[in-house]
């Protein structure tokens, strides 16, 4: 399996996803502050891969803070987390990792820098290791979904390049493809930044799986011919009512799969819901540079003189989502009581 | 006004359209078999501008042949024309251009080739000049269903570079500009080949109006916002219930127009209708190299191993179009009785 993100001897270790597939290039860093960039700059991307990268790029800050004593290396913490949490606005995971790691080392208390890094450490691992579990369970609970014979149909990338695991989505189509459910999986490639074709291709193709490339218009023709069984795909925020965020292009996938009577499936780890907001209107929505549609691999290829619209992520109305699979369960219609139903079903975060 | 075709003195000149935006260069021969080859690279695209290109290379090929009678030289047109009809399926115009040759060849009797030469060349100048006009009446009947204010978003090309004249879909959207309707255009980037970034943005920036670029997957959270009034596309074949192919990408766009209440126009010569054929089932779809998906400006940049799969149209059913422009008049549902009446309601072609 692809590890993404790789915690050694006080170094993260992470797959530059910016060079695939060309190449397969590996940063290794002590300083948060290129976690920071690589987030801002998709080398490391993915709602819970850029959860688990946060919360070990401030293990990463506390451990190069000159300050020997706890309150100063927690100023260095709080302000590599104002840092972090400026990178990207639209994945709740995220903050859901920052959060965590604050409390953690608010229950750390007055002590020496040693025990506060101990403890944001043991913290950061235990995010990580919760979300490879977390990939695994929705691996097994999504796979229940997927029928024998099935062609499945995802967007972006929900694999083990967007998490510490196997991924969300392509989990589900992976551990369906173990239990020989998949015929074959047809991968948008996800404009602007091909993310499907670059990443999810990649990994579909390592899995073992025929993988079929298409253009993102091109998804409703194949659905349309009756090609593709279920749409499975990943979240970025997952509000309270079932709207989820996810990568621009998802909401006219979940549109069409409606269409067509397709099951439109959600994959992600309950970390992606955000309880705290009541409907997909109050996710904030990145908008992305205009250089990654005007120009395709370093080339300009739009004509000068246009404005760009580049939003990164669009809401999909719970109304389209057929099932929501987290690794407490799986969510149904109607979401408001089932997602609340998930959040009770564990350990409270 | 952009001239993509232009016939002088027994040559053919044609803007490069693969070399737009970067470079504007203008291609200039008196080889029917350039043509066939700039009609299958894309260089010359566009379902009008096709049937007149492809009209204007069966004179080349008269021209260029060593027979000086008129048997040998309709045996030189004939193999050109065969010749044509195989360099793309789908743009109904090729077909009817090429039979109207035919025809006007066969009026030219059996006489000396000079006089075949004179018929193919007039029939051409024909074809190109109803091209110009129809466009000049798509522009103004369409901009009457445009309602002051308007944003509108169109996907591909339908513009100048597309026709013998300043388009379809872009006539339009002109038409209306100059009556001062429209506040901006958003353009669909049209993936793989973009055209709608490379050549409908350069158009619209060069008309003046202005132009925001998005992602094809975009355009569905532009008109969920409201932020469109009309969408306006071009089309390459129509068949008599009105199902209509255009480029892939149409289809979703037309079912989302639909969802949001936009109202969704094609807009097309006549000759883009083919009477012959009963729905849009019957239309063939041409399939394009993979490398159109797999590579973008000379760059690899899928994973390796994947398939493609690569329709360059989709088919939007009838009931997803709200009007079809054309320059006999606006064809409204049903459009089996409106296209047959807009059929009756000129010289028959």
């Amino acid at each position: 399996m692809i590890t993404t993100l790789r915690w050694t001897d006080g170094r993260l270790g992470f797959i530059d996803q910016t060079r695939l597939p060309a190449e397969e290039i590996t940063v290794d860093t002590a300083d948060y502050r290129v976690v920071c960039e690589a987030i801002r700059s998709l080398r490391i991307r993915g709602a819970p891969a850029i959860g688990v990268a946060a919360a070990f790029a401030l293990v990463l800050a506390a451990r190069a803070s000159a300050a020997r004593d706890g309150a100063g290396c927690r100023a260095a913490v709080a302000e590599a987390s104002r840092a972090l949490e400026a990178t990207r606005p639209t994945a709740v995971n995220l903050f859901t990792a920052l959060r965590r790691m604050e409390r953690a080392a608010g229950r750390a208390g007055e002590g020496p820098a040693a025990a506060l890094i101990a403890a944001l450490e043991a913290e950061a691992k235990a995010i990580r290791d919760e979300d490879v579990a977390s990939c695994r369970a929705i691996g097994e609970r999504g796979a229940q979904l997927i029928a024998p014979g099935s062609s499945v149909l995802t967007h972006c990338n929900a694999g083990a390049l967007a998490t510490a695991g196997e991924g969300t989505a392509l989990a589900v189509i992976a551990a369906a493809a173990r239990q020989g459910k998949i015929v074959r999986a047809y991968v948008d490639e996800t404009r602007p930044l091909l993310q499907g074709s670059r990443l999810t291709a990649w990994e579909l193709v390592a899995l073992g799986i025929e993988t079929v490339l298409i253009t993102d218009s091109t998804a409703a023709t194949v659905l349309r011919r009756g090609d593709v069984h279920a749409v499975v795909v990943g979240a970025d925020r997952i509000a309270a009512n079932g709207d989820t965020a996810n990568k621009v292009g998802t909401y006219p996938l979940a549109v069409l799969a409606s269409r067509h009577g397709v099951p439109f499936y959600v994959a992600a780890p309950t970390t992606t819901i955000d309880p705290a907001l009541p409907s997909g209107e109050a996710i904030p929505i990145e908008e992305r540079e205009a250089a990654e549609v005007t120009d395709v691999a370093g080339v300009r290829i739009a004509a000068r003189g246009v404005r760009v619209f580049a939003p990164a992520f669009d809401v999909t109305p719970a109304a389209l989502i057929g099932a929501i699979i987290t690794e407490r369960g799986v969510a149904r219609p109607p979401y408001a009581e089932s997602i609340a139903g998930l959040a009770g079903s564990g350990d409270a975060a």
